[in-house]
């Protein structure tokens, strides 16, 4: 196998995690260590950072500042939405990443997203093999949402399910104080999936947690869910009901569609508890609380999981390592090791295979009624939230990492 | 000083806090050791647990679920909100409350409570000494409001602000994930008191917090809001603000008053925040993201503060203390010593003083434009913040405590 000596390049993309920065750990303190690796470079807002040369030189951080992104939240280099296009059309990016790939000698690229990121790994890819220049291309996952293909889970989904089931517990006891009637609606990210959702389910295992889960996988019925809701209000006055923000009808129109589109065309989304709170208020003329877990499910860092810390570090490892040993176009992936206890091992996917596909809930981890996960949801789930990794706590408050953010030049 | 001889009994009431139950510990531990407490029971929601004579006897329960109770959020008991009448214009819940006690020979009333409570257990004080009915009535603050008098916080109040501090870091640092224009706005609970949303400057004294604070000791003008914001989303296209959900304009209405009243008349109030984010993208056409803590800020006992925790079992520990020492009609407070270092220690505040007089902020902590706290505030804060008391965790959540519910019967 040959040694491929050059730069190494990592950027994030999409939506952040609790641990998102842990895999950038993973990438940095293992490329910093590879010998044919000259230069490691951490990407402003992903692609864009690149095609605008806009990067850090990640050599100039502090280790301890490096070890700390483990339990920093969101993407310290900041991430990006950005679709490229496709190549056969119009190939203006590619040609300007050749570009600045060959002025920066950049021979590894790392790229870590979800479902729409690796597609843009993929295309970068292809393109610089078509354009003779060697230059090998992995993909790091992240996505709370666990919906990324061929993979057992996802980094990032651990904490955000260690954080909604948590958070889901103490709601379970607080929406308990008073002895009257009260009907708590949690809404959780999730537009196509409901693996985020369903993580409540955890707390329900501990007798502390929803009465009724709804996930995006099937179609959601008004009527269906305020029998459901009725039913459990005329027993104990008290309901919890989960649901995912990309809930739908049977017709395909969102729950709670705001009428917004992203740039990759995708619904923007919100209020659904809102609207299913408004709902059951006036039908059972009840006490009714809309909580929205929003963007503190993904950024708890204070909450994260150690398994899920751990594995993300693995992830960016494993990616850098690959790619060393001569690798190209695949994506990090984990398995499961069959066995009593757990244990996750890395595993490689093709990166034309996990690019936008999505892998949704299966429908037999979900009850025949469609209101609930079963028990093989939860004995999948609980694994990955195992431990804690908490940041250091300086004065009752924690250090996230301080990256200094020295801009590559060349 | 003479030993009364009899059982003691506690009750919960007002909205709950992280570490309402840590106060109930101290009760309940506390008071099993006293040679003249005859029995400890629990008041089933309060007030009308008593009136209705559904009382638990805590004696039956384990030790170890009961110091458990240090860690469990929302009011293990049930709490109630629940206004007894001016005693001289209807007597009818006294005179069942005497009736019961004089059932139960109970001798020791403790109350558990805001501003509200107080004055619950104060009549309750007066009613039974004008019966010549010998009881000792003592009161445990609580409330994350930190708005009670007489005292230099209190319990409950620590382990908001630094789950509130917490999340408006790990917010802060999501908010900046993409290069694009992102205003949020963070709802904190706190009706007429800011205590709770000034604590978002803690995370700003750590670099990491809100640009805007605006607490409802001031009140709030469009567009002032509508400038500030304007102002730094032009510098740097990032605005945080934290806002009190019971900010009022100077005619006194409330920014986001929901038309609805609770039992004791107070307005019910929420969507502050939306009302703010509306006006906020309507106004620099950006992506606004409203962020309501909800019941997550007043039970996240996962994150709770070590010193609060402490603190609420001392209040109490004290509360049994000091009335089997011969005191009544006292509410325990805490006392600051002064000194480089934090120190707290228990202090006695009558009951009558305590009782539905509201502590604002004081108006030299808020800046002179009113839009942020100063320093002193920070420094008041801080100490409250300091060390981290998590539940016990049983297979990756926290393991609340399982009382049995032993009802007492005579």
């Amino acid at each position: 196998m040959s040694v491929l000596k050059g730069a190494a390049i990592f950027g994030q993309s999409g939506g952040p995690t609790s641990v998102i920065n842990a895999s950038a750990a993973g990438v940095f303190l293992t490329a910093l260590e590879q010998d044919c690796i000259t230069k490691v470079y951490g990407a402003a807002h992903g692609i864009r950072g690149i095609l605008e040369e806009q990067f850090y030189d990640m050599g100039m951080e502090d280790r301890y500042e490096l070890e700390l992104l483990k339990t920093t939240p969101s993407s310290a280099l900041g991430s990006v939405r950005y679709k490229l296009a496709d190549p056969d059309v119009d190939d203006t990016d590619y040609k300007r990443l050749l570009e600045v790939f060959k002025k920066y000698n950049i021979r590894y690229f790392f790229y870590n997203g979800g479902n729409d990121s690796m597609d843009t790994c993929n295309k970068v890819s292809k393109f610089m093999k078509k354009a003779g220049y060697e230059c090998r291309c992995m993909g790091v996952p992240k996505t709370i949402d666990n919906d990324l293909y061929g993979t057992d889970h996802s980094p990032g989904y651990g904490s955000a399910a260690k954080y909604v089931a948590t958070s889901t517990m103490e709601v379970y006891h607080d929406a308990r104080v008073y002895d009257t009637g009260m009907v708590a609606i949690l809404e959780v990210m999730g537009r196509n999936a409901g693996w985020l959702t369903a993580a409540t389910a955890l707390a329900a295992y501990k007798g502390q947690g929803p009465d009724w889960i709804y996930v995006p996988e099937l179609p959601f019925d008004d009527e269906k869910f305020l029998a459901d809701v009725k039913r459990v209000y005329e027993k104990n006055k008290k309901v919890i009901v989960a649901v995912s923000e990309g809930l739908r009808y049977a017709d395909g129109t969102y729950v709670a569609d705001s009428g917004v589109r992203d740039s990759f065309g995708h619904a923007q989304l919100g209020g659904v508890a809102y609207k299913l709170a408004d709902m059951a208020k006036n039908a059972l003329g009840t006490k009714v609380r809309a909580i929205e877990f929003s963007l503190l499910q993904r950024c708890a860092a204070h909450w994260a999981s150690k398994t899920d810390v751990e594995e993300a570090f693995m992830a960016g490892q494993t990616a850098v390592l690959k790619a060393v040993e001569g690798l190209t176009d695949y994506c990090i992936g984990f398995e499961r090791e069959a066995g009593e206890a757990y244990k996750c091992v890395p595993k490689l996917i093709k990166l034309s295979d996990i690019a936008n596909t999505e892998r949704k809930l299966p429908r037999e981890w979900i009850n025949e009624e469609g209101n609930f996960v079963t028990k093989e949801f939860v004995d999948y789930a609980l694994p990955l939230i195992q431990g804690e990794f908490s940041p250091p706590i300086e004065n009752g408050l924690p250090r996230f990492a301080k990256l200094k953010k020295v801009l590559a030049t060349k």
